[in-house]
């Protein structure tokens, strides 16, 4: 249906679309939205329009985060965004939005065109947010957290809801499947950012250290900074000078102090709150598998 | 309704988009889309909705497209792009791509959703081949008709005939709405195009001279390659070589040749096929104002 959708009579651009296939990495929403449905024992051609609409918008955002983040790297291929050049990938992901949008109101009722936008209204807030908080090392925790709820959680929210909507659940276990998707995210999000400063290049794929080299501060950065001693001005100073960092220093220092340790335990929570949610969905093996992804996001480094 | 969908919590994101609200200019598309509904009878909230929906696409393209023409000023405004840097345009055009598929998404009917859909899938691609075609000496006209059709027809296309739906038009009025649409903005491009070589930048009030400056070969410019001659291959040259090109030595020089007024015609006589399809609306002065509108196409400065 993804690839379906895209196609279409230039041959140019069905090429450009070629390159966003080889960003589909986990296909982590459209697999919470199929399983979300599956649990409820629903899960049929509306689903699997749903779980193709929430992969093509998370497909745009992140053809245009590496316009923004400059990335060269993502799933081990160079970026649309470096081989074709910014205006084709910022072009490239309005086509990507609008075709999710158009394959959204394939489906009989506006309902979840209206969560569709609703959400992705949300996203972009995050993605503002984000930019404008780029280089500020006053950025709080409320601060960040509130940027991963827009830029990152509600789409896997929204994921987990439509998978239930799909399954023709009622409002209480769509509004459940909701919170799971939202601690999921986040916890999802905040290993994205420790993955950032102690991931592998060669095992995560993509172009790591830009968050550092940005001046965007993630958890273990602001854990860090809460000392307030001279490490962390000294820290503070490095990244707002948008002087290159030793990666391997900067995570050296920070595994030292216990910050990336203690980012990663405020991702464990996020994923057992997660999973008490999930005990609004009938019990069986999508309800195990699903337990078992929120535990992944804990395992995986990649 | 325009403003209310944009208002959000976050205050700097609604200081954005009051920049936004300086771009509108002639709300052409809006001013379509409502009369046509007038002239059958019926303009009411749905047809506001609509109004707004296709403004709100319509300045997600402008926010893009500054970014992609490096364009620093527009309705006498610096560009959002200029002021907040590309990043932010980037966003902002997508938050006002999302907004307006989400305000599209309170109708009762997924039909305009659907409609809206797929006429920005067709921008996108009239964007995306433009984009591929820079710098391209050998642009036919027909290939200038077809990004023409797609990057600006459709949408003022689609306007009317979302007028004529919201006027619950029969589909024979509906697919007449959408061809004096199409026409009408297949003209409004070329006289743009026309604008960018010969206008005069303090009525026109935004950057001129773009398309000479990034090597985009447009109808007049079209017009004067075809005679292969030495001066056609100068120009060629010059063009191609991203050489700053003098704005009025060429629209002299295109003048000399009757290239401007060549393509001029060209667009009245998109202007006549326009009107003709006026005649399936009921005749009135809602009516006679869409002829006066097509009109002001040719004679409009700015």
């Amino acid at each position: 249906m993804f690839d379906a959708e895209l196609a279409g009579d230039l041959p140019f651009i069905n090429e450009l679309c070629e390159r966003v296939r080889s960003y589909r990495g986990k296909m982590l929403r459209p697999a919470l939205l199929l399983l979300t449905a599956k649990a409820l024992g629903r899960c049929d051609r509306r689903a699997h329009t749903l779980a193709a609409v929430v992969e093509m918008v998370h497909m745009a955002t992140l053809v245009h985060d590496d316009v923004l983040d400059e990335a060269s790297q993502r799933r081990k291929q160079p970026t649309v965004a470096a081989v074709e050049g910014n205006i084709a990938a910022v072009l490239l992901g309005d086509y990507l939005i609008s075709h999710a949008f158009h394959l959204c109101s394939s489906l009989d009722s506006q309902f979840a065109s209206r969560r569709v936008g609703a959400t992705t209204n949300i996203v972009c807030e995050g993605e503002l947010l984000q930019n404008l908080h780029g280089g500020d090392m006053a950025l709080s925790e409320a601060q960040y957290f509130d940027i991963v709820r827009r830029k990152t959680g509600v789409l896997t929210a929204v994921a987990c809801e439509l998978g239930a909507y799909a399954g023709d659940a009622s409002d209480e276990v769509m509004a459940a499947a909701y919170e799971f998707g939202l601690a999921s995210g986040i916890a999802f999000q905040i290993v994205d950012d420790v993955l950032d400063i102690v991931g592998d290049t060669s095992s995560v794929g993509k172009t790591l250290g830009q968050d550092v080299l940005l001046g965007k501060l993630t958890l273990p950065t602001i854990l860090f900074m809460r000392a307030g001693n001279e490490d962390s001005r000294r820290l503070a100073e490095s990244l707002a000078s948008g002087r290159a960092m030793n990666r391997q220093q900067l995570a050296d220092e920070l595994q030292a102090r216990g910050c990336i340790d203690d980012a990663l335990s405020v991702a464990r929570s996020y994923v057992g709150r997660a999973q008490e949610y999930l005990g609004s969905l009938p019990a069986g093996p999508a309800r195990e598998c699903l337990m078992g992804m929120a535990d992944f996001i804990m395992r995986r480094r990649f």
